[in-house]
């Protein structure tokens, strides 16, 4: 089959790999499309940090890419839940299923992370940081990951109900019956855009959401933000202090990857609100610890979509209550990965998600 | 290997079975010793109700047994979280890890439960019950339900950790946190009695305990209960109120597998109070259910040891906070499981643990 | 003020009392609409169950009512998050606040409930049960009992958020997160069809609803279901599992009352779901325990609104997610109660929800 | 009745005021023993950080002190859970009972907090932060707050239950049931003592507790620490890693009020763990927190001593599995409030709990 695979940082070509074939509770997926997401360009610009053996995935034949979906062509064996030409969205985190973390359903934070090298394969799976990625024309997945697309979404859109899966963890982290209270998105990115999107799909209100780019926050408006600051003429906090007549919030997502966030969120929320942390900074932040003490906050870093976050997604774009394809702008195929990735790296005709087809 | 079948309902024959050979993420055990609960009971003379595929485990050669401890004789791939020669308990159920409830780290509530058979086999198995279980030699399992014994505990005592693990996953349920807080057992069977012993040692107060038998409360009160009722001599609801001084309690455990208990448990609550079942009644109970909700009382039916329950009690007992072998009574060789059966059965010489010792 | 009081069982008088006077952090409310609902139909025909001061309120000048909405006439000492003029909606309880149940939030299971009488008067209300209720023209509340009413939204209709907000507590109760999981409703009264309006808003997927009138259901439909199921003509089980393709719901809530209802959810459960009653069965139903073991199931009685489930629903209100005004069927005017009362006692013309207005 | 007030920072001098009458739910406690804090040095010598109106509470006869205990000498109205001559712990926060916080039973982390002043009395006390406390004679204070002083406890020790409870606060934070869980102590402080003994009487294990002088230390272990580290001798995260097999733990507690430690907490957390921050830091802390997410960390900011904390911990107390008095040291009696304050901020002979006595 053709994948894509990394050489030298920054470095793609495309060449043949073998077919993989799937094991026990496992399928073969013939990839239809597939998004780049900021962890993408981190791994392909500079690989993962620490997560792969020896920490770096170049001139390894690592093929990148988590967010993709496609259609079930193989099953292997004790498979029922599946058959073969269903659509389906793939979950990029599959647990060891034996740690401490797993046997509590905290899959995404799985502690036999990246050991599935030889002499300690645990089975931990992360699709395009950890085990080979989307780029290419067929992965084999565990059952365990795998979401139907519901009937009428095309196949770009589809890619971005794992986007949404991480929008809800943070919900869901932070609250999960979120109907009816107040939420801060720090950061239009096509996470905050999404966190957005569900957050409003879920109840909450106000949804507000903040940047630095007015056509930006005119699709968070979209998207359904209820208020949107661009916090170059409108100082975030008091704007926050304006909107909610000196309340503050109860939820704050972090999604800018500022290393001030922290300290404004604490501002921003209610004494004993929550903050939950998606954007990476490249720094250390300052942070006021003695604050988040006096205030009562709690704080919550938070990796992937776990607790069926992709599931939920599903059903809420099912009903018409969530579009992700809002916030997709360009699509390319196959043969033009290095292309997308500079368009998604650069944000070139101010990208958002770009998605990789595989049309035949 | 040696091996116990079931032939028809409450015969058990020795017989010869091979070695099974661990897969990846398994490894095969040596079974130590095994101890009779009330579930080998019921399946070795009734059938598990509706579990096992057509209902009847009987003539097909199906080993019971499932509180078993043992050494660690080989390794599967992938293993280095055991050692050939550690000690190890075994928690029954291992759950299929793809289905809603596995995800969500609910392994004992697998919805592929006992679908381990030809054709739509999900990996899940619940040793004893739907997979062959400890009255034998050997036994592989994998290694998520694996705990290590801690040093200086004895074979039999370590086969009732996971009788223990049964009591932990109640009191989790109910609350987790429950230092301070009221506890009534109902009930001083083996799994009410640990129960008890759990409880006090998670700092509840007071725990109080019901039964018929003075022998029986009378080991209640070493393992830990504050109060003993024997409800032979006095309503148990007027003690409950009495020694509460009439404001009820936080928690029930129903343990007896009375069927009248479920109210009995609405009556000793505090409104808001939680219930919890774990003894099965052999019919169906009549329940005041507006009493339920004029009460807010909240009633869970759960199975097994959940919420790694095994591994927190082995750790208590390694601290000497729990001392199971309180309710271990008999030991037998593994040539005598029929009279093991008996005793435990028939309760002969007010049994409660009998275990199944394999010392060679 | 004119206001109606309770006289033998079902004779309502209209009296003279004096306007209670707000105390400290309590506000005097000019009462516009209130909604009869099945407590007030038990409370005027029989008193309520053991919770008032000698279990019957007859012949006590005791005014019943308790799903109200008015206007803020009067501020009492320490108020400024409400002004004179203000709309709001009344929560049924208020908490004594210093019980073990108030303390940790759950003010609906207050330990004090009924405890304000004089000698014992804990400060513990619930509006027309255990104090004086809404038939009347003013009463005073707490500020902590109290809810905006959104902008746009009819006196009549703000009388239901009390309504949806016991619907919300179920499902919060049963979740809080129920996004994209399976919901089954037995029985289409008001509060049977509220909580399948809020299940739905919440994006629960697939909601069914259980009854025997198709006018009833077709209105379920209307208000969010999405199979509807008229037991007369098929078997509820079957058809869920029909629906669901044989896995079962992740809830169920129970709102017809009638008492075989939990074994029935337990059959359409899950292994591991949740039931919530809310109906209440006017006799003890047999009650399969063993099963709701054997399936780990999880059974909770609740009562009222609690965790600030009207503020939630007064929000998707305010959103246009939820229409409480679809289950309102009849408006009378204050000085026709006891037609109003007959109305929804009898359910002259298929009446829902019976509204009474003092528009002035 | 005697009391000391607060001139300028520092200055403390004895004064009178008339004995306070307590209103209804409030009793008149006579002050037995009172404990210095960490936070009454702070207050004398800084103010409380922005939470007095007007930041400071200098020159305005304010009676500092929170950790006390006493005798109840009269009752005001509504009171039957307490009788005069009752010996009664005192907690420090009493919640407004109406903003969302209260209602969800989070009433240390009350909106209204320091809301009591003329004007907007919403009711929120926070004794000896804002509102008196108790280096006096006698306190009032709402019967919510009381919680009874086992038999056989000194005043002394009495006191220390309120100190025991932050303690519980931050583990029941953490995960509640923490038996058979890993964690870490930064800083053998009162709290950090506190919190060492208080998790191993829940049966965590290892408690492992780390400091720079080593009679602290002993004492931790002599508190129920597994494992202490003198990190003047060794590097901690080094001690961690090997003690747990480079596991790393479950929980980390910080109690030193270092700004790096939130770092050296994330390290030696296994994924998915977390953080309880108790100890004031003085500056902002430099964080990594694209670590915090890329473990999958959540961070508590808590204060006080929520969910009822206090009552937990006299009831360890009362059945010897807590013992407070190990960490107090000196007793003064009410006359020498400036010299125990001495002891205790200056640590004069290595001062923990120092203890003001009024005995007469």
């Amino acid at each position: 089959m053709k994948a894509w695979v990394l050489d030298d940082p920054g470095q793609l070509r495309l060449t043949e790999k073998p077919v993989p074939q799937p094991g026990h509770s496992e399928v073969l997926i013939r990839i239809d499309a597939i998004a780049f997401c900021a962890g993408d360009i981190s791994i392909i610009t500079r690989g993962p940090p620490a997560l792969i053996e020896g920490g770096k995935p170049f001139n390894k034949n690592f093929t990148p890419g988590h967010e993709y979906m496609g259609t079930v062509v193989r099953l292997g064996a004790g498979v029922d839940e599946f058959a073969i030409g269903d659509r389906v969205v793939v979950e990029v985190h599959y647990g060891c299923g034996r740690c401490e973390r797993c046997r509590a359903g905290m899959y995404t934070a799985c502690l036999n992370y990246g050991m599935n090298y030889a002499g300690h394969d645990k089975g931990h799976r992360a699709n395009g940081f950890t085990t080979d990625g989307g780029f290419c024309e067929y992965a084999v997945n565990h059952v365990s990951t795998l979401v139907h697309v519901p009937e009428g979404v095309g196949d770009e859109e589809a890619t971005l109900i794992v986007t949404a899966g991480t929008a809800m963890y943070a919900l869901d982290t932070l609250g999960g019956l979120i109907a009816g209270e107040s939420v801060v998105v720090l950061g239009p990115g096509a996470i905050g855009l999404m966190v957005t999107a569900v957050a409003k799909a879920l109840g909450a209100d106000p949804v507000i959401l903040t940047g630095t780019r007015d056509a930006r926050l005119a699709l968070g408006t979209r998207m359904g933000a209820d208020h949107v600051i661009n916090i170059r003429n409108e100082d975030p906090l008091a704007a926050v202090k304006r909107i909610t007549g000196g309340r503050g919030v109860n939820y704050v997502v972090e999604a800018s990857g500022d290393p001030g966030s922290l300290d404004l969120a604490t501002e921003m929320l209610k004494r004993g609100g929550k903050v939950c942390l998606v954007g990476f900074p490249e720094k250390p932040a300052s942070v006021d610890l003695a604050k988040l003490i006096r205030q009562h906050i709690s704080v919550f870093g938070i990796r992937g979509e776990g607790r069926s976050a992709t599931h939920r997604c599903a059903a809420l774009v099912a009903q018409k209550r969530l579009e992700p394809k809002l916030i997709h702008t360009h699509t390319f195929p196959l043969e033009d990965v290095p292309t997308a990735f500079r368009y998604a790296r650069d944000r070139i005709e101010d990208a958002i998600k770009v998605v990789v087809t595989m049309r035949r």
